[in-house]
């Protein structure tokens, strides 16, 4: 796994993403795991592709021919997914040899992260596929998804169709990124690819990185991991895509504790937290610090453009919104605009008081125009050339009119200025909430669930614009 | 203002929070904001007690008989509402001491928060004030809850019948925690008292603490900050209310631009922050550092006992979320409890490597009696005499069969033992988990919106138990 990554190896990758073929092994019983269940998700999200399940005991699954083995398959198979006791895998796999099969996905877990005898079994399978140069996605995984051909895998059952297609690949060493595991149907949240490395026996972090680098549909790449495999290729790979594609990344097994039981469930051996911080700093990695930051953050690469300086507008409910925005909007190199005389007497016509720094629409809120002079406001904010990006505060109000005439008002904005915004929606109702979230996501304006996020967002996209900026 | 409060301005707060009777001076005109809809909500919110709409131009409204000014009110007076253009607020407040009323929220706004007029408009009021006794919530308020009595005189449209009645006290100063702002009816959080201090001409976050202090109703305080507006009796009261109550504290303008921006829109002077932590400090008081944690926080003082020692137990979906616990938990000095033999063993007996420090339920779940079998866990693992606390993960699923199955393992759970539970829940629909979460919440068992909140919740409650025990 040293040094450059061969043609033939980033080819077995995209089979992975791009399969024409997928054999799926494993139980095929109803339920709520195991094979089956992987083939109903394929059904369901109309994944392209050809599906055999593998099985002795059955003739038939879910209108598809069963095969009783890999090695019985007629036609040409590109992927395989193995859900079997981790008893049987080596010989799945001596199978898949036999066949040229070149990429498989172990689901099955007891390896490494059990005990002894399967990290044995980890290591026999991992001789198996060099030798036959097949490349391994697992053991212990949750799987793999491309959203733009409905390849999801997944041993869990979603309970919806499809994961949204967008921009954002999703990496990392759990499972807890998978369809069964993210409300990616609810939150509208726009997806390339998704991998769970699983133990990382062979394809790892570089791997995906080199792939995702090449990969058209993706343009924000966002990793949690708990060890790096291989640091030097890692800082090396990773310096050269960052540079290309915003990449971030939550590393976890910061603390020794942590990082000692990170060890014992992949069977991966940590890396120096200190290390990984400088590297990430020489890299231009942008590092991650809570589990929720993995899915919002990405959004704002994948939705807005880059900001031009970091000079921060501020249209919020409250002057005190406008207070905790600042605070935390300094930890970014964030500074409050200040707003142009000429702006700041055309907010002021608007309605009294209203050209400061922050922005508060709250007074104008009990007003019964509310409405035509919220639309006013924000496209006088957004004119004013002081301002590079802009926290923009929502108050849902419980009528569902406010909604409809927030969607009206934001599809107008479409396209209407390249500033950088960021928006935080509060409000009485939950459900009013998603659903102007969602809407507006759909409309190219992301949303997130907090405003130390959402400023946060807007500040790691600064960041990353400057640092783009000194590299030019 | 200074020293220890005289026992008229103590009864003068219970007049703010269980008055028998409230005027509302105001726009009596249907719409969103005003009169109007402070007297539907509280009719909506069933109060207790007598309400007078005042304004000259009606004779009647929502059934009620409107009175063209307070001083022709017939009747005694406890609380009065004033919601008109601020050039009149210093009349109304005349009439007030007239007719012996003490205590008025001032919803009305541009006061010291807009301009010099402003500005001398409120010390004028503050000198009638003064002068007659009376002691003012605001201007510049959304106003205050009491919960129990339906007390609910928001100005803006919530949405919603009723704040849910709990044992959480939030005061702000911002009307971002009012009803109409945060969906207190979606997440079932139970509040005893809200108030939003405003500009705080008058009452502020002593006066309040020391009504706290002695209310029954609540167990836990929670306050949003910008200024202190007496350092030494905020000191010396909030170390008394902290041993008694946990007292949580979020303080925006910690920034020197957050801070002038701060200063410009209450027209209070900031509090250096390195002073303000350390008072903090001395007082035991618990600092926050995001927004959300002003409401979330609060919960596991308010639903679980405390912990009696640093000693953290977890049941995870994946290994991984049980490492990113642990590196969490470090920041507040919760270690990785290690079970009992006794206890591993009968772990390992209910499902195969289940006895670790991070139990992993992800593996069980692939199985079909998966509930009855994560019923022996959390059970077996609360047994455990080597764990103080517990970080508890609930996978929803897309089913929902198995929401009712938790709720119905829950219930049981009630009582079941003293140890401090902090519960994540994920998956794949958020209305599950939102339901999942309200039903458990009833159930006294608090769901945190992040991994990291709820191990902050954990390690908050180990924090201030231990300080406790340090002072007995």
């Amino acid at each position: 796994m040293e040094g450059e990554v061969s043609e033939s190896e980033r080819s077995a990758l995209s089979l992975f993403f791009e399969p024409q073929s997928v054999a799926v092994v494993g139980s095929l019983r109803e339920g709520y795991f195991g094979g089956y269940v992987v083939i109903k998700t394929l059904l369901n999200a109309g994944f392209e592709g050809r599906i055999y399940p593998v099985n002795p005991s059955y003739q038939e699954v879910l209108g598809l021919k069963a095969y009783p083995s890999i090695k019985e398959i007629p036609e040409k198979i590109d992927l395989v997914l193995i859900m079997i006791n981790r008893r049987f895998v080596p010989n799945v796999l001596r199978e898949c040899a036999g066949k040229g099969i070149k990429a498989v996905i172990v689901v099955a877990d007891g390896f490494a992260e059990r005990d002894e005898e399967g990290a044995k079994l980890q290591n026999e399978i991992v001789e198996i596929a060099r030798k036959a140069g097949i490349r391994i996605i697992g053991p212990n995984t949750a799987g793999i998804v491309n959203s733009a051909n409905g390849l999801t895998p997944d041993p869990y059952e979603p309970g919806y169709k499809k994961v949204k297609s967008g921009t954002v690949a999703i990496c990392a060493q759990t499972g807890m990124i998978n369809p069964q595991a993210f409300p990616y149907a609810d939150l509208h949240y726009g997806v390339s690819k998704i991998c769970d490395f699983g133990n990382k026996c062979d394809v790892d972090e570089c791997d995906l990185l080199e792939y995702l680098e090449n990969d058209p549909a993706t343009k924000v790449i966002t990793m949690y991991l708990e060890s790096i495999r291989d640091g030097r290729r890692f800082l090396e790979i990773s310096k050269r895509v960052a540079a290309q594609k915003p990449v971030l990344i939550l590393k976890s097994g910061r603390t020794k504790e942590g990082a000692k039981v990170s060890a014992s469930h992949t069977g991966a051996l940590a890396v120096d937290d200190q290390i990984f911080n400088a590297a990430c700093k020489q890299a231009g990695i942008i590092r991650l610090e809570k589990f929720r930051e993995l899915f919002e953050l990405p959004k704002i690469f994948s939705l807005q453009p880059l900001p031009k300086g970091n000079r921060l507008g501020m249209v919020t409910f409250t002057g005190g919104v406008g207070v905790l925005a600042i605070d935390e909007g300094a930890k970014y190199g964030l500074s409050v605009a200040r707003l142009s005389p000429e702006i700041t007497k055309k907010l002021n016509a608007i309605f009294p008081d209203l050209g400061k720094s922050v922005v508060d629409i709250g007074p104008p809120m009990a007003v019964n125009n509310y409405m035509t002079i919220y639309s006013e406001i924000l496209k006088t904010v957004l004119e004013d050339g002081t301002i590079d990006c802009l926290f923009n505060v929502i108050w849902t109000s419980p009528f569902e009119d406010f909604v409809k005439e927030y969607v009206k008002f934001y599809k107008e904005m479409q396209g209407y200025d390249q500033k950088t915004i960021a928006t935080w929606i509060y409000g009485p109702s939950i459900p009013l909430i998603n659903a102007l979230s969602s809407r507006m996501e759909d409309l190219g304006f992301p949303v997130f669930s907090d405003l130390e996020i959402a400023i946060k967002a807007l500040g790691i996209a600064y960041q990353y614009s400057n640092r783009k900026k000194g590299e030019e």
